[in-house]
């Protein structure tokens, strides 16, 4: 057992839909979120920033004792996993490879999509991650660049955000894919227009599938909190004009416990 | 007369549409472009951190011999450009009040519409160049926040684009503004789209007239520089996937001299 809470970051404050997902499988678990808010978006910076970035973020939360990290980040799952795993002690997951393997379960034809920001369908991680775990798969990603921006927007069913979904999904709809892989933390909340779309096909989100897969593996390594009061510390490295209001719409809840902190090294770019 | 260069940053690479617009009403000056593409966007970011990022900026720029500074960035120019004309001695010139002082020319009827970033509009600091240069004007701003994604992603005339242009537009057509002020680098290229919706009225280009009032005031000053080279110098803090492409967009030539520099504090955050 260990009391210590789990870590999440993300560049932003999209993670906070992992932080729900993690505390609906794991309700008594502490968790400590750093969004680092003050460097978004990550998806344009080059591989070397994000790769920095996303050390200083583990650093960050490994400091407030982290047990675990997640990294709800998709560019820095993308391109930073494997160093943040050789350069730390604790455990870390990445959002990428849980969908993956639930995609490959569930999926009876083989084919698959996946949606995500540029950065992530261009960075290979997913083609890469399929690739290793499941030989026989037909992968087909597609970038939708505009979904985060119309989800921050909180236009989730506008006509535009139909007709730009549409455009976005058509090559997949005619390909046949059976099953969907959300490769985004805000792509959930458009699940409607993109069901509407893609039709009765297998949908997995990524944020659900990682707190599915952390659940098993604190299982296995006797590291869960059973007793713990289920505690949410949300740390942002600026404090936007809309972050709270745009934050409970991915946390599903309000969000209490929030500060404004500095990263070394945002710290010294001030 | 004075041979250094003019200085010109912005957050990211739509400042180049300053630029563009600069070398067409001045083609011998010489200029330095900063794009601190490693901190963008501002307009998400809190004022205090757009002041910081600002004086850094404009440091860069006088280091580099800049004999005047555009602030070719709407988010820095809202909240920073008082706080950088104190802080240095180069004149200082923002892009918001040059599209106010034509547009106040040009209007018959005194009502006015302002489009851009949700910071832009919502700092207000449009409303407080236009009540401190002409007072019976009626402004009336509206935040466009998909306009940029839409024109990064290359979707100038789709009509998806058309759709949330007519919803971010309607009311200041029903509203019957004369006149039209574009308050962000990127807007210009929706120019089409912007006109089918708002018909035949007067449309003030920000870029341009920040280009036209420059030229006005490197005369006065007597600044000039009539047999320069009209070389441009492009530094980006962070070069990402495909910022060439968009660059070129809107420099509307090739982009030929552009290097990757690190600002003293985005150095200490590597």
């Amino acid at each position: 057992l260990n009391k210590n809470p789990i870590g999440i970051f993300d560049s932003g404050i999209g993670g906070l839909t992992v932080v729900k997902a993690v505390k609906k499988i794991l309700p008594n678990e502490d968790i400590v979120y750093l969004g680092d808010t003050a460097r978004l978006p990550y998806g344009t910076k080059s591989t070397d920033a994000i790769i920095q970035f996303s050390k200083e973020d583990t650093q960050f939360l490994v400091d407030r004792g982290a047990k675990y990290v997640v990294i709800a980040c998709y560019s820095s799952a993308s391109v930073a996993l494997d160093i943040v795993r050789k350069r730390f002690s604790v455990p870390v997951i990445g959002v990428i490879e849980p969908g993956v393997r639930r995609a490959l379960q569930i999926t009876k034809t083989g084919k698959i999509g996946v949606i995500g920001t540029s950065l992530t369908i261009f960075s290979g991680a997913y083609e890469k991650a399929f690739k290793e775990l499941g030989a026989d798969s037909e992968i087909l990603g597609k970038a939708c660049p505009l979904f985060v921006p119309l989800v921050e927007e909180g236009w989730l069913e506008h006509d535009a955000t139909k007709l730009i979904a549409r455009d976005y999904l058509e090559q997949l709809k005619k390909d046949n894919v059976d099953t969907l892989l959300l490769g985004c933390t805000h792509y959930p909340l458009l699940m409607k227009v993109i069901r509407e779309i893609m039709g009765d096909i297998n949908y997995v989100d990524a944020s659900t599938e990682v707190g599915v897969e952390l659940a098993q593996n604190l299982a296995e390594l006797d590291m869960k909190n059973p007793s713990g009061a289920g505690d949410t510390g949300i740390y942002l490295t600026d404090l936007s004009m809309n972050f709270k209001e745009i934050g409970e719409r991915f946390l599903g809840e309000p969000m209490k416990n929030f500060s404004r902190v500095s990263l070394k090294s945002t710290e010294a770019a001030r």
